[in-house]
């Protein structure tokens, strides 16, 4: 989900000067109200109530005592004061209600940690905005919008929630969080340690920074997830983009192409080509993301495991170029257009401007620089290397910033870590981001949870009769984590007092 | 002696309104060019080379990308590339240089520790001024004066010298300081263990705030200082400000008292009054803190154990008031003109203005909000209790903030650190801040040392002749830590490889 965010960051760049299309996460957002049931377990009732408290706009200067409402939500049907627990979602780039109604697996533990789940919106993003409809106007009001203030703001809600809520202060606090809430999770455990007892980071490429992992790793994973699901399918998406352009430059290749492919919107230049290209990349990628065993609806409504269902029309790489397309627009249809009701592909879904995408592409131009390239030759994708300066300037362009991309490693340490504990990284293999996750143990208390057949968190997904047993076997290692976190608490607790 | 700076404020707030006092530490490096040997040990040579490096002026925001020279400086003559380590003295608030010539015990052990010396001068005092001259001109250029962003600037400082000192990039690093310095060395390993495999902090009171000790134990620990130094000593301190009270009252008081006391300004009004008796509470505090064994020039030249010197005029509090005030002037002189070269004792020395001094009074009057009081019982000043509210409009008056006195103890836990490795507190039972300071081991690996007869971080002093065997022991248990730590690094590093 949020993840997504990352790539319309890496999209705009494979395209310097392109509108940085919204995250998908986004835009099914903004059809909350239509849906239902986000969860695929439908005996979760979700119900929380919805909070707001007052949180200085910036932590780490004292100029402004300006204020803003953060909002959060809260779930104590399974709290108990005695012996219980408090779960805490370190939310991300988005709506924190989407990201409640998708955290299924908190819903599930919380009965048997006794828990209070409690869901905090990231400042910035939601209804969590420091400067209200100004706060994405200029770099002066996005000034605020770090890591590290959404840690700040985590803090002082925690510590807030333990003064003010009768039973809560001597509870244990657990960190939760996937994407880069999961980076979030993991960071807060290791900045506020005396806050939390531990931090389950799903799907958190902490290591996506610098030069930490090398960037072509993620496409590289994209590509294997293809190729591992029919025989050709990669190699009918790497032949495409030849295709693609040699169609392109013919005398009828344009028209031809926004027919073939049901454009709503007609291309009508080389740029417009472009534009495909790149969207029908995030399509595959997003595709990798949410590759889940069962039918969803996370970004759009899929088909239970959908990359095999889009491979299914991507088997000859070597039929005629127009087939081969032919053969793409099959293969999109499948990720727009499950539910059979759109009447043509939009492109320009991907650019419709949002709050949270404005948020992630602000992020990822100032501290979240997250290097992704291609090779064409390890991965299915057209070549293009990582360039720091035409992301730098682009990033100046877009917001009068300039990215600092060691400042993530200087703070949370790269790969130097071990000094910290009780963090749990999950990864599923099929998720592109595990490239720049934590994937091997590190010490007994920072240990990783591999899901070969997981893509992006699913195990923070609520519980599916088609679940893997992997995942089973994943979210049954995290909650003995968690409980073991929750004695040690207790049982120092006691020897206090 | 950082330490004095606190004092600044409790004075000023003693007496709200009041001017705020140099720090006693900040005079002392005004003359720092008449003066030769500052530390007591004339055998150690200290050569050291000075340089710069660029800092971000705001590590925690993109909207400013102004940067400044810090200042550091580097004794490398004892390093070795071949199993040597790098001593980092993370600077407090003051001249960079002042502190090198004051922290003897880092160039003791440079040799057995095969160390390069790094001390890194704090942002906003000595030459490290972000703004220049307007770095002090009100709130707006003081936003950036917090700790941490000097604990960033640490953490980039030494990014930088791992990346441009061939040798040095395998090498661990140990934080060292004294007072404020120690705190941040403290902060340094809890927020950023992956630049540094341990710390030294002496004298560091990171419990003296918010209420995690009683108000009153700074005064406390004064108090008993004195008792202990000679027979009624503290008794006669007690009652001496009854006894100017009493004398000012009378016609004549004012400049009876101004003659006695040897003022090179006369008093004039009951202000002048409470200003004097702050004045000399001042001194009291500060002699507390350079309690040292042998004769020092830490902030004043002072003979050896220089409250038993001062406790040799105030033996008897039955005397009269006007004997009793006499004797009060025999024991300040002790303090302000052991030289015997005063003519007079100036009062306003104590509140000529000067960077070092403005630096600390707003980080006081923001982050560093120690709370002091008095009660007159359990010791031996006038009665003053901690106001919150008072001290938030003195600071809101004075630099247009308001403090936020929970927020280190948010950032940087409180008590509750056990979760974090590799720090050694030491304290001596003489100095007033070991109150605040962390005196019980807390776990295996963060450890107190007491030093029953240390003043103010007597062990970051150079080694004396004089030195009472309980500082020895504690450098030595200093040192065997740090090869410790050392050794653990080397040895994890061999794992790798």
């Amino acid at each position: 989900m949020g993840r997504h965010t990352f790539l319309s960051l890496l999209l705009a760049l494979l395209t310097p000067g392109a509108a940085i299309p919204v995250p998908p996460a986004v835009r099914a957002l903004n059809n909350l109200h239509l849906s239902t049931g986000f969860t695929s377990h439908p005996s979760i009732v979700m119900e929380y109530s919805i909070h707001y408290i007052q949180q200085k706009v910036d932590h780490f200067g004292f100029n402004t005592d300006k204020t803003f409402n953060q909002r959060y939500l809260i779930a104590n049907k399974h709290w108990k004061k005695d012996g219980g627990s408090i779960l805490f979602y370190t939310g991300n780039e988005g709506d924190i209600i989407w990201f409640c109604n998708n955290t299924g697996f908190m819903w599930d533990v919380a009965e048997e940690l006794k828990a209070m789940l409690v869901f905090a919106e990231h400042r910035y993003y939601g209804k969590s905005l420091p400067f209200g409809s100004n706060s994405f106007k200029d770099s002066r009001h996005l000034n605020f919008l770090t890591s590290e203030q959404a840690l700040a703001d985590f803090a002082e809600l925690i510590k807030y929630l333990k003064r003010t809520i009768p039973g809560a202060e001597n509870q244990p606090v657990i960190a939760l969080g996937g994407s880069y809430g999961g980076m979030l999770a993991a960071w807060f455990r290791m900045k506020f340690p005396h806050l939390v007892v531990g931090a389950l980071a799903a799907s958190a490429p902490i290591w996506q920074f610098d030069d930490i992992v090398p960037c072509g790793v993620f496409m590289e994973i994209v590509t294997t997830d293809y190729r591992k699901s029919g025989p050709n399918c990669s190699e009918c998406i790497r032949r495409s983009w030849d295709a693609i352009n040699r169609i392109a430059g013919n005398g009828t290749g344009l028209p031809w192409l926004s027919e073939t492919l049901h454009l709503c919107t007609p291309l009508k230049n080389t740029q417009d080509v472009q534009s495909l290209k790149d969207w029908i990349s995030e399509t595959w990628i997003n595709l990798a993301m949410v590759d889940y065993p069962y039918e969803s609806n996370f970004l759009q409504p899929l088909p239970a495991w959908p990359i095999k269902v889009v491979c299914q029309y991507l088997k000859d790489p070597s039929v005629s170029d127009p087939q081969l397309l032919q053969n793409i627009f099959q293969a999109l249809n499948v990720y727009y257009n499950y539910t059979g009701q759109a009447r043509c592909l939009n492109m320009s879904e991907t650019s419709t401007s949002s709050l949270g995408s404005l948020g992630w592409s602000y992020q990822a131009c100032t501290e979240m620089v997250m290097p992704v390239c291609t090779n064409g030759i390890n991965d299915m994708f057209e070549p293009h290397s990582w360039d720091l300066e035409e992301f730098s300037d682009y990033c100046f362009r877009q917001w009068g910033v300039r990215p600092r991309p060691s400042w993530i490693t200087t703070l949370y340490g790269g790969k130097n870590i071990s000094s910290h504990t009780n963090i749990i990284f999950s990864n599923g293999d099929l998720d592109p981001w595990s490239g720049g996750g934590v994937t091997k143990d590190i010490t007994d208390t920072l240990v990783a949870i591999i899901i070969p057949e997981g893509a992006h968190h699913l195990d923070l997904r609520a519980n599916n009769a088609f679940d893997p047993t992997t995942v089973l076997l994943a979210r049954s290692m995290e909650v003995r984590y968690m409980k073991q976190w929750i004695r040690d608490f207790y049982a120092s607790l006691r020897k206090k007092y």
